[in-house]
């Protein structure tokens, strides 16, 4: 069976090479799994890339891009992570092959983050970390776990793709309001009520939290910049698990200066890692966490990656299949 | 109508007094409200509640007990707290009136904080707020934010009233599995696998989280004491939002340097405030909150204590009664 299909594997999903293997992809397509950050690594990535039976990849976006001219023979690349941005900002490479992403995994992981992030906010968890470190009891504790009942309170959703319904779907079991914006006003499940995108300002004006779950695209970078998040309601939150593009750091640094917004929760960012010069680690109310809102884990990846195989080797569509279009 | 009973109302939530003026509690009983902690408190309190008249209280237990013998015409307590354990330490005064607490508000409040201390813990909150202090976005961030999905772990609730029940309800949306323990094995809803109190071994050791809501009584004082916690499961948190005092500081800290538990969060502790000599402010993997999960809110406890006096006044059974035997 030598005429299978080369799979060429660069992924720091933990142990990815022993799940393909346990799951019997080895026996679907011949695995070439290059260990990132090993010794030799580019080096053989490259090799590996260069083959003529290299036809499929499965790979980390961010470290394989500065090497993907070097797949020549490139028919499908299946990337391990949902935001597949980096190989847009490529410029003008050739597009002839299928880019698929991950979906379908990563809704119950960041609405967990989401919602925990909320609790931890509204109950003041952090407040009470550090009096933990102080040993003290405040004496006027009940005026500062004083706290709004999520009941009271509105989130809004930037982005209603599979991440952005289930927190929706979160949200609403949380007692919270759902508002959201999507591009076409299709009804949309548990959300209460829905804006285009025109109506950015009054969706801002609305909610207590913005949850912003949209991808990187040319459409939605700088989406929340300039002083658009002026029309904010006051003491809104902004939790941003989609892109850090969204808005520039100097932006969202001035809208929390500014007090348009009340604090802000933020996972992703215009320039990763977030440097550490940067204001934005010793803002008041801001919260920072590297990129850790969703990881992909092996066992997932490879479960889409072989279905998607079994559809590739027999002709059919793929699953997420990216839109060269759209960018998604 | 002087004949109007008198309540006597000594409670530190918030502006308590301004809530039963607006929701009309004053036309329906003459309101006596002494500020806590006032300069004149104390002895405006001792002249209010000997007066003949004075025979009903609301009141937050552990402000009233030390002066609740000169209420000698009570006929009716309502508590504003769930808890009403400190009334029962009194020892043996009179037992001749009825004693109501506050119920069916603080499920969702003691949940959210519940379930969002899960969520904190397994995504590893606290750590990231510890990088953040130092303007460091680890290296090896992937392998720090590695955690359980929420779907494989198991929650087993300790008590299941309408505090239990709620975070039942929450963990099983959640996608935990959810154990439980109480006295008879009736039918529970949210709950998979139901334990009674002899099997308490068995239910420590098939939970990756414990979380107690039980009361203070005779009966669950020290349940979580001796060695019993050596059945916990590796790994396994303790969560307290019921009372201190089902597990000794002594017992708690061994079960946490032996390693019976993983870590615990808790909100109540056997002496509060928790002394800042207390070995547990500084012990890894545990989280105090000073007894803040879930606050008695004005409006709530105003809510009920008008339905119970509208009831009263006309002999009905009130709400949310204290049996004296069982002690909740």
């Amino acid at each position: 069976m030598s005429m299978k299909p080369v799979v060429v594997v660069y992924s720091s999903c933990d142990r990815i090479g022993e799940y393909l293997v346990r799951e019997g992809v080895g026996e679907m397509a011949e695995l070439e799994v290059i260990e990132v950050g090993g010794s030799d690594g580019e080096k053989n990535l490259i090799a590996a890339l260069q083959r003529p039976r290299s036809t499929i990849l499965l790979a980390d976006p961010p470290k394989l891009v500065p090497h993907l001219h070097h797949a020549k023979h490139l028919k499908w690349f299946q990337s391990t992570y949902a935001g597949v941005d980096p190989i847009f900002k490529m410029g003008d490479a050739r597009r002839d092959w299928a880019l698929t992403r991950i979906a379908g995994v990563f809704g119950p992981k960041m609405a967990e983050y989401v919602v925990g992030q909320i609790i931890s906010n509204e109950r003041h968890f952090k407040t009470f970390d550090r009096f933990q470190r102080e040993a003290l009891w405040p004496p006027d504790k009940n005026r500062i776990a004083s706290y709004r009942e999520l009941c009271t309170l509105t989130v809004g959703v930037l982005g209603l793709g599979d991440i952005g319904a289930e927190v929706a779907r979160y949200a609403r079991f949380l007692g919270m309001k759902v508002h959201g914006v999507r591009r076409t006003k299709q009804p949309t499940p548990n959300v209460d009520v829905l804006f285009d995108e025109s109506e950015l300002g009054a969706f801002l004006g609305s909610v207590d939290y913005i949850v912003n779950t949209l991808p990187s695209t040319p459409h939605t970078r700088g989406l929340l910049g300039g002083d658009v998040l002026r029309e904010c309601k006051k003491g809104c939150v902004l939790i941003n698990v989609g892109r850090g593009d969204v808005i520039s750091e100097g932006c969202l640094v001035r809208a929390i200066e500014e007090g348009w917004l009340g604090g802000a929760v933020l996972d992703v960012f215009p320039v990763e890692p977030l440097p550490s010069t940067s204001p934005l680690w010793h803002l008041p109310g801001v919260t920072i966490t590297p990129h850790i809102s969703a990881l992909s884990l092996s066992h997932q990846v490879v479960s889409i990656f072989k279905a998607n195989l079994q559809r590739y080797l027999q002709n059919e569509t793929l699953l997420y299949l990216v839109n060269w279009d759209q960018g998604y």
